[in-house]
């Protein structure tokens, strides 16, 4: 079968298919309608986003918009939503972009992993004594709060930015987060509020489990609900640790239907998201 | 990265992770676990099902229950739901399996190609003048009828039997077949008679668009609502006719979420189901 080269890859379930691209020549431009072919859980490879392997230079080329921009690390993870649109940045897409680069020598062994993306250098490192990697997403803004609403229900929704906009939802305690509660199968986009948030917001539902413990779902714009969101995690991790009043440097176990994250804010006002990254399946596809 | 090898493929966009195992020595038995995690749709590669494609002699040294019992066909479709359960027949499967064997030139080019299955040898022709391929799916048994339940709505259904049970339920013509009308998303299995079908069901929700055209969702046992079932579309096509009172030899077009199948019920009392069928993406997998 001719064609051109894939990778299927997960972190929590958030799924992507990697085009090994380094030079740009397979896929230029990237054509939207080829990303929503491959996203295409039934008729494509299936995946939340595509992550394009190319490097920085190259990248600059294709899109001289990027040129200076995007700092000097060879690798920049150029992601695109399900839908085609382009996102700045995926924390756990940037996760599993480095697990294929440490699986494929790309990157000296052992040290951290710059990425550049379209919301500046992103670091990954492994995990000190874990197969897990760790995404530095910087530094959260923490602003007011909005409404968000399912159906007839409706929640107060603390607005995060972490490169990109999150409305944060809390439920009551005894609200069930699953698809017969309030929050619904999300077959819908839940209501915002579009003046904050004019170029869309990722939904986020949380229920407290425990101390530095909570579960959520989340809406992603431009991929529907998701089984996991890395910055949304870390979105729910600085709502619920600015709540609770917690010290920094305090680890939050965030978990989404796809497995659990660790995530912590630092003392110097970063957050860091932990979790698995793995590469499931290699091929070659015509989509 | 080692592993096995893959092939993804879709009817419809009812679609399968092929296996390629040609004497059994990759996958032996085939671990339900395993299917399980090609199937998953984040974690894996993603299907409604897995057809290992193994020689039958293979096969039925690896299970001497079906020695004597599939026929002297050269292939056999080891066909398995996404939860890992074997199913005897699959109507979309049997016509991906087949692009895959022609693809590969493993069968002899232009002749109808007969494939093993445990319901029997089942026939699949390149439909003429179109890249479509048609299976011929044998004597529809049609039969009683009981009750399905959704929630609080309740349909009368048909039964018809293609070596797989089927309960066909006709919608009022006013009603939306959509996750927003009477049948909802089908988050859950809908109710069905335990006493008549005490291995589970296949369940089709109908609506007519016109004479010889009906849309349909349907409900898998072991995989849930899925884009396309090839004995589905062809029970409620036999249900319909029946219904319609239409002569034989009369093509139905039977709109699926995942595209169109055309189906014809025979004089001599067979039902043909005819379709796209692709394969998309190859490569290797160690899921």
């Amino acid at each position: 079968m001719g064609g051109y080269p894939f990778l299927k890859g997960h972190g929590t379930e958030n799924d992507f298919v990697l085009l090994p691209d380094h030079d740009g020549a397979v896929h230029g431009a990237l054509d939207d309608a080829r990303v929503v072919a491959l996203c295409d859980r039934r008729a494509g490879i299936g995946g939340d986003g595509v992550l394009r392997v190319i490097r920085t230079r190259s990248m600059a080329r294709i899109d001289p918009a990027l040129e200076g921009r995007v700092g000097s690390a060879e690798w920049f993870m150029d992601y695109r939503n399900a839908d085609g649109s382009i996102a700045e940045m995926c924390g756990n897409g940037v996760r599993v972009f480095v697990r294929h680069l440490i699986d494929e020598g790309l990157v000296p062994a052992g040290a951290p992993v710059p990425v550049a993306t379209r919301a500046g250098i992103k670091t990954v490192s492994v995990a000190s004594g874990t197969d897990e990697l760790v995404a530095d997403l910087g530094r959260p803004l923490l602003l007011d709060s909005s409404t968000v609403t399912v159906g007839n229900a409706s929640w107060k929704a603390r607005h995060v930015d972490l490169g990109n906009p999150h409305a944060v939802a809390f439920l009551d305690d005894a609200d069930d987060l699953g698809p017969h509660g309030p929050v619904g199968p999300l077959l819908d986009e839940p209501g915002y509020d579009h003046d904050l948030y004019p170029h869309g917001v990722n939904i986020e539902f949380v229920r407290r489990l425990g101390p530095a413990h909570v579960a959520m779902r989340v809406h992603e714009r431009g991929s529907g609900e998701t089984r996991s969101c890395g910055t949304g995690a870390c979105a729910v991790m600085v709502a619920t640790a600015d709540a609770d009043g917690a010290s920094r440097n305090t680890a939050y176990a965030v978990d989404v239907p796809g497995g659990r994250l660790t995530i912590t804010w630092t003392a110097d006002d970063r957050v860091l998201l932990q979790g698995p990254a793995v590469i499931v399946a290699t091929g070659t596809t015509s989509l």
